[in-house]
């Protein structure tokens, strides 16, 4: 079985992007590259049929949710998450602590949400809070969560969402985990600290993520050596530090010195600007090493690409694109929305009543399914009655647009017009 | 353009039941045949590639709904339904009327309960109504619709379940707008009394509805000749008479005098028992035509099969395997049942924590997608954490199941062993 390997094909001359392959057990990945989230073990409403016909060449599981449910002895019985899942390509899951950690920031959360968000989005604040009930008054299948994360030296514990059960995550419990599922990439236990945060907090978390890395390594070498007639599991080491750019260029150096098969830039999706994402990305990118492939964790809005693939980011995930398609917010080209007369950038809201009559198709242009096949109108309409096709149809096309954007960058890194490519992107902006 | 024309391709010789072709201007339906339901313009979480991957010859969408959203305005943008949904296949459509007189059995309906009843399922009965709600309080989304339908000589007005609008079906009315859908077979405007009813007030209905169906025929031969140049749109009329013998006799033959090119049997869903639907058969079938084609509607729950298809019923729609599938309640043979302690027939519960760890697909011996390539426990999984790829993998399932079954009984007929098919079918039970 072929071991992990990354391998930089070309580079653009006017920044750090650069086009390469990383090879798993499961298939190779073309850098950069859009990982989609399968948080439950299923990237929502496709089947692995359908990601592989939009070209998707790998996708994220989040580790804590597959803990909790199924639980890790479900998956153990398939020998992992790939044959559990019917998806026989490159899989990568986080180490659980995001989410983890995500629970402090959540005072309520509905065990409904991650799957229909779009439903009660009336309800919601998008992270996942009620919106105006400060009465205290919550129906029976909101549960508090808030507040019942313990941090300690040694890991974190946690209430489950689900049922509130007791848990633990450590370095060692996080590779075990991973182990069982099977990932191609795994992703070392670290603390994302909250943002805001102040400078003393960041810099104890980053101390314990750069223990917890070490603890990691050592924990994945050890099963390794039990695993050697498993396919190999890479490591990903993750930076943190916040926006401070000391710690996080001590983290990057401290992760790029480490023994690992990749490098993962974390805390960055948790509530900073634009302007802080490219900060933290100009302190981090320098210090990395260039042999070593790097995952940018739970970033990639369609408007940040251009920024992290300059910066020299190989792969992202991102809910984004999966997670608008089901609110009907559909990825278009600015031309599309200038004619519609819609401010947003790159989107258009089906539910609008404009879309009422509207025979074209989505975007003429696009050669996805959903376009080829139905009409704005259609799509209206199943969003207005909530039908579950609308859900998927707008998943295909928003998840086309995105993987199609990757492959006109890789293409223009390859021939040196990168930069070309993002004016002409951004023009009518 | 081809015509409607229906031709008797073979006869069981030991019942009435028959194989047959149906031609529409769309293509052809080997009958017997089952014709799911895409109440709104879909069939639920499936794509029209899917359909027809499936199988399924056409689809039966239900004229009062596409009447109130999108609209017939809309629908007339594109010439009809098939290019609104990409489905370039046949479509039966239905009066109106049948929904209509449902509004009067549902005193609250949930406007999105259509599309999600597998969510609700704990807050709502089979047929729409709240549960142990007896204090008259309701959320806001559930609005009251009861007693809202005005019956008179000359059609219907009603209130519609999305936003209280008033609206009038007449028989002219259906037709027009069925004219406007495009359907291939069109369903002649009936009123579909209530059960149980009294012998007087299904008398009155049976009367309305003969001579709504001379207006509808009246109405569909005008608008034909002003649709000259396009696609035929076949009529059938409708017999109704509740349970009462002498009713649906006198309605049978009533119907069948009528110039329409095929016949259906309304009236037998709405809560007679299996034994009373087979006695509205035996007094039906022998009064109708051998050479009309004839629609069962709104039946064809998995154990009513072989009793409709040998009273001789060439297709039947029903929504019970896509609704059942929503719900996790998946079809297979009596074997499968019996080895995993079950006692429903022809279902299992794929919720039941006994299928968590269970790596075996559904039915090892189904060709269909889903179980392919998935394992009960993914699908359990998918149902337990409420995703949505589990509605789809589901109804891929059930779909199969059931057009597969009705392909044996076609084989069966031309091959006189119907009995022993059914026998065998039953065999375990």
């Amino acid at each position: 079985m072929p071991d992990f390997s990354f391998k930089v094909t070309g580079y653009d001359p006017f920044s750090r992007a650069r086009t390469g392959i990383i090879s798993t057990p499961h298939g190779k990945i073309e850098t950069p590259g859009f990982i989609p989230v399968g948080t439950q073990a299923t990237v929502k409403s496709l089947t692995p049929k359908e990601l592989k016909g939009l070209g998707i060449p790998m996708f994220f599981v989040n580790t804590y949710h597959i803990y909790l449910r199924p639980g890790t002895d479900v998956i153990a019985r398939f020998g992992g998450l790939h044959k559990f899942m019917g998806w026989d390509a490159p899989v990568i899951t986080d180490s659980g602590g995001f989410q983890v950690f995500s629970l402090n920031r959540k005072k309520y959360v509905n065990t409904a949400i991650s799957e229909f968000a779009v439903l009660d989005r009336e309800k919601f604040t998008r992270n996942g809070t009620l919106k105006g009930r400060s009465d205290g008054v919550f129906p029976d299948d909101y549960r508090p969560v808030g507040e019942l994360v313990r941090i300690d030296r040694d890991g974190v514990s946690f209430t489950s969402h689900w049922d509130g059960t007791e848990h633990r995550f450590t370095p060692e419990i996080s590779m075990s985990v991973q182990n069982i599922l099977g990932s191609d990439i795994m992703i070392a236990f670290d603390e994302c600290a909250p943002y805001p945060t102040t400078r003393e907090y960041s810099a104890a978390a980053v101390g314990r993520t750069h223990s917890w890395l070490t603890r990691s390594i050592a924990a994945w070498e050890k099963n390794n050596v039990r695993r050697k007639n498993k396919p190999y599991q890479a490591l990903y080491g993750v930076v943190q530090g916040s926006t401070f750019k000391d710690q996080r260029i001590e983290s990057a150096k401290f992760v790029s010195a480490a023994h690992t098969d990749g490098i993962a830039i974390g805390g960055v999706s948790v509530g900073e600007s634009k302007k802080e994402m490219e900060n933290v990305l100009s302190w981090c990118m320098p210090n990395l090493p260039e042999d070593k492939p790097r995952h940018l964790l739970g970033v990639g809005e369609i408007d940040d690409i251009f920024t992290l693939v300059r910066h020299g980011i190989d792969t992202f995930d991102c809910v984004q694109p999966t997670r608008l398609a089901r609110m009907g917010h559909l990825f278009v080209n600015n031309q599309i929305i200038k004619s519609n007369n819609q401010k947003q950038k790159w989107t258009i809201d089906i539910n609008k009543t404009e879309y009422k009559y509207d025979t074209k198709p989505l975007d003429r242009r696009c050669s996805c399914y959903t376009c080829r096949n139905f009409s704005r109108s259609y799509l209206h309409h199943l969003f207005r009655v909530r039908e579950l096709l609308a859900y998927r149809l707008a998943t295909i096309h928003n998840l086309c647009f995105v993987t199609r954007l990757l492959a006109e960058i890789r293409k223009a890194i390859s021939r040196g017009s990168l930069g070309q490519l993002e004016r002409a992107w951004l023009k009518s902006q």
